[in-house]
């Protein structure tokens, strides 16, 4: 251990001269501020009767460094785009984060014993409720991706020299998705980012895999093309100088790995495995003595007081993300033969064309997704992430923070089931990234089941918040991400593999919650709901029912969330209550429970005549219209069931 | 590269001696047989016109020495229990393992021109259909879990010699679930479990991040505390060699880093970018003659034929995991405030003391979710998994593989969104792992939305043949647990935080798709369905209404999935047609959804008073008892929901 640090102290003689000189007065503040950082900490816990207040102490002199010594930002304005960044990914220690913003003059250091309170937007964890985090965190291993997307928006988009912090635990470390991040961090160079593991030893329930072996971590980070330099994260003043290294080092990121204790300075908890997540309650009183005992300088001063916020000096340009149209409409004919997947390319690039902040992302699938138009077309602005879909959604959320860019990341709709606990805490981070996931259903074909996206529409329809476009057609595809582009929240645009036929007109206008009638007689004997692949198996059922003189109404969803219940209920009424739902996809989460549940709310004390097609059990491979017979979604099953009403 | 290779040989002769003596003739049968894979590839994925035959080629003479020189099995019983096991985790190359299996004589070679046709096993990815495949493959990054969960069975379960081998792309190892599974690997001394990186430059879209720098394979494998091994993977002679070095190391996991070409020996396609996923078409002819030329013995006979399979030798006893009971009934009393959280600890407890192959795995919350309890009594039987759900699920999957364990793996419900694609893919892979979640929706309280699983109802009712268990007291958790050991396929059991009463006799009998009628009259107004934490607020709101002159019927669903809609339509039709459904879940996917659709498909023509209640927006931090009542599922929420109708 101390041979590592002094390794890494050789190596930071090279950039001596460069240091920030920092004097005994102030790195006696710094800890000073720490240990009100401590302090307050374990107050707020203690209040809330909640929370993690050893997680908290861990951490607290990287903090105090980071806020007070490092870190240049507007504390009046902590969203502002020139601002350095800091993602808690550890985010359990969210009261030492909330106590630094306090110490740093954002809000009153009373307010901090209304952590975890109703109402109060002092959570568990963070929220961008407070306008000083970015992205919700405390589902772990999940900043850094964010924190590295942050890196890359300021790196090749905005060209701008403001840094990213993330602090990492080392119980997170143990997560796949850490290590997504840093292979991706490395290869794009990413120079202004900074992670700080917290090497605090112990888990929620036992040690970490490698308790205090700081060589293991250093190994890792180093195998992963990052900088590393060990510290002992409670000197101040190695803390100091691993981040002044860290500003140094160009080409690659730095990673600070900081051997802590947990509960660092409680008396009889520190370093003690049964302290994870527990306010200090009956010791509270005299834990906050013993570490109050050990401030230099007492004083009723705040940490901002004490010693001054750097400014930001980042030169950013602003960004205008409003109302962004594609630079062309749809040009398709009627009844051409285009995969919504390749409209979705087409589409994308068009709204490139029309904004210099959209941007794209890929998990090495451009080429099936058709999103390799994009990077054709823009290849300053297409971001490759390879296989590894959770920092692909961790990263799309980074690049859309604070309103860089508009992000539109795509891959195997299958695939983003990688990601779901990414795209979850997403919605919390009220991010508006974009989702688009192709290759849906058995519709597929020969790849078989591992390919199949069969479960995304119950996915992203769970997201908090989330619009779900399903689009039947090219033209439906374009107006899709010009409206998902707009659209606050979460939005997945879910497209299909095989080629359909374009059904709409080039000026159709299309809205979120606002489905389409695509077929409509006088004397139509049931309704059809569908989107998708589907949706033209029910033009085909039409057109063979037409021979037998029944004819039936069609409606296409466009948004499966919000579903346009009002639509499909005004219809449904007018066919004799009879409808039909058919889709690509389990019955779980999807179109049939999405319209059965809206009608069933919305128009009580009415009947209805009510038929499901789903897929009912786990696809094979085969040719895509032999699947579509087989697990009857197609025009054949959508006639049986008309007839069996 | 070349200096990684004569360390590695320096490194192999310690072992020399202990090597198997491989003559030239071997070598040449070998080369011979590995030349025929790519034969078999190549005219398989022609004959279907889709698949991946420069994946295939790659590794096919890995594939010749693993099924002809180093592999023990039995090839008429793939899945006998002494066998070495291999999973070909990069699935997309699934016609080689499958021109393997026809080549040691599992099935006529003959065959494998049925590729990816309807009905035919041999499908675009290997799923267990074949009794050669233990768990699918096809989404990247997973079977080293499952991999290292097989080995973990091996070692510390069976404690049999039996050998677990796993084959990654390049590609595919930027999944952080591959790196989860490394640290998991090393952690616990897998010496059994050997992985084989193919490094064959090229991703599906374009070159991997590291092409072919083998040195960062090899840092980034050694980091993770792997005996790393670099050949090149088209020498059959480095190839054994490396694979009996594996053997031979103890104490840590080996990687064998093979630096190979996609499409090797294909003339104009090997190393090509533009190759990915596509059938040879009119160059098959060529291709098939310029490496039928290569083989030196041209023979009809198979690969078996002309070099012996090795027999396993591995000594493991059986399993008899049919019919567990728990080893004694619930014993509480009518009233007893227990969370299911805990009772879930105490019945898995119970189950292990009647079945010796139960085991449980953990991702560091034993503490909260109760599995701790097992692992108090069970150490030897008990796998923490860390901070890493993807690996956790993984390992679950590989640990009950051919029926060696009943595997209940547990972590926070919110978290198992992290292995989402893991337990989708169990599906496909037909796991009887089950998987608990607990601290499911707002009512955990103070920790906040991050901690709070509103979509795991959602996520696992889209798991294909799941059944999900939602029980409401710690009886009905006893027997959620018992039932699902029984049960084939995934079960998910949705546990909670706070306490509850218990609510049912300790003799009450349960059924997967059974409700239960919870409370009941002559008169009751309406009748309410939830689960869990809402059935307790359902019960409260009984008395309250009581006090009103106003009966209520209360509907335990038990099972969401399946759902027991006759019991609900047949209470539903004696309560005035008048639903309420109340979950602490979110809408999509939910209860709600789950029994409008099932009354909405069962009932034609009858008409329903429907009420949802559900969390309706992203919950926030405050006590369990604010946020029901906040978020609208509490009794209050109910009294009013039934007054409204």
């Amino acid at each position: 251990m101390f041979k590592k640090i002094l390794n890494s102290f050789k190596y930071n003689q090279i950039f001596e001269r460069k240091m920030s000189s920092v004097n005994a007065q102030t790195l006696e503040t710094l800890s000073d501020i720490a240990h009100r950082l401590r302090i307050h900490s374990i107050e707020a816990t203690s209040a809330s009767n909640s929370g993690h207040p050893s997680s908290c102490s861990s951490i607290a002199e990287i903090m105090s460094v980071l806020f007070f010594n490092q870190m240049k930002y507007d504390v009046q304005e902590p969203r502002h785009r020139a601002n350095d960044r800091l993602i808690l990914s550890k985010g359990h220690a969210a009261p030492v984060l909330y106590a630094a913003w306090a110490e740093a003059g954002a809000f009153p250091v009373s307010e901090l014993k209304n952590l975890r309170k109703l109402d109060n937007p002092l959570e568990g964890h963070p929220t961008p409720k407070l306008n000083f985090v970015d992205v919700a965190t405390g589902s772990l291993g999940q900043g850094l991706s964010c924190a590295a997307g942050m890196a890359y928006a300021g790196k090749y988009f905005d060209k701008a020299d403001y840094r990213v912090y993330c602090i990492c635990g080392d119980g997170e470390s143990a997560e796949g998705s850490i290590w997504e991040a840093f292979a991706f961090a490395s290869h794009y160079k990413l120079d202004n980012l900074v992670n700080i593991i917290d090497v605090n030893r112990l888990g929620q329930s036992e040690a970490t895999m490698y308790q205090h072996d700081m060589d293991v971590y250093q190994k890792k980070v180093e195998a992963f093309g990052w900088h590393a330099i060990v510290v002992d994260g409670h000197n101040i003043e190695q803390v100091i100088k691993a981040l002044d290294t860290a500003s140094q080092v160009k080409g690659k990121p730095c990673c600070i790995i900081a051997k802590t204790y947990k509960g660092k300075f409680f008396p009889e908890i520190e370093d003690h495995q049964s302290w994870h997540g527990k306010p200090l309650g009956k010791q509270t009183q005299e834990v906050v003595e013993a570490i109050r005992k050990m401030i230099k300088s007492p004083t009723t001063k705040l940490g901002h007081e004490l010693l001054p916020i750097k400014a930001p000096t980042a030169v950013v340009q602003p960004t205008n993300l409003a109302n962004i149209k594609l630079a062309t409409p749809p040009s398709y004919k009627l009844g051409d033969q285009v995969a919504t997947r390749l409209a979705y390319g087409t589409g994308l690039t068009k709204l490139g064309q029309a904004n210099p902040h959209v941007v794209a992302l890929d998990g090495d699938v451009k080429n099936s997704t058709y999103s390799i138009k994009f990077k054709e077309a823009f290849p300053d602005r297409f971001v490759e992430c390879f296989i590894a879909e959770q920092n692909l959604a961790g990263v799309s959320i980074g690049v859309a923070c604070r309103d860089r860019t508009v992000a539109f990341a795509s891959t195997f709709a299958a695939f983003w089931s990688r990601a779901f606990d990414q795209i979850r805490m997403g919605a919390i981070s009220q991010t508006n990234a974009n989702f688009s996931g192709s290759h849906v259903g058995c519709s597929i074909g020969e790849d078989g089941a591992s390919q199949m996206a069969l479960e995304d529409l119950a996915m992203f329809r769970s997201v908090a918040g989330s619009t779900v476009f399903y689009p039947s057609d090219a033209v439906s595809t374009e107006r899709a991400i010009e409206l998902a582009a707009n659209t606050k929240g979460i939005c997945y645009i879910r497209t299909s593999r095989p080629n359909t036929s374009v059904i709409y007109e080039n000026n159709e206008v299309f809205e979120i919650g606002k489905a389409k009638v695509v077929l409509k007689s006088d004397s139509d004997y049931a309704t059809i709901v569908s989107g998708g692949v589907t949706l033209h198996e029910a033009i085909k059922a039409a057109n063979l029912l037409k021979q037998q003189g029944k004819s039936i109404r069609i409606i296409d969803l466009f948004t499966v969330k919000p579903v346009d219940w009002q639509t499909i209920l005004e219809n449904v009424k007018q066919t004799g209550n009879r409808i039909v739902t058919v889709e690509d996809h389990y019955a779980e989460g999807g179109i049939g429970e999405t319209v059965a549940a809206a009608l069933l709310t919305n128009a009580p004390g009415q009947s209805f005549n009510f038929r499901k097609l789903y897929v009912k059990s786990i696809p094979i491979s085969g040719q895509p219209q032999e699947l579509l017979e087989r697990f009857e979604i197609d025009s054949n099953a959508i006639i049986k069931a008309v007839q069996s009403f």
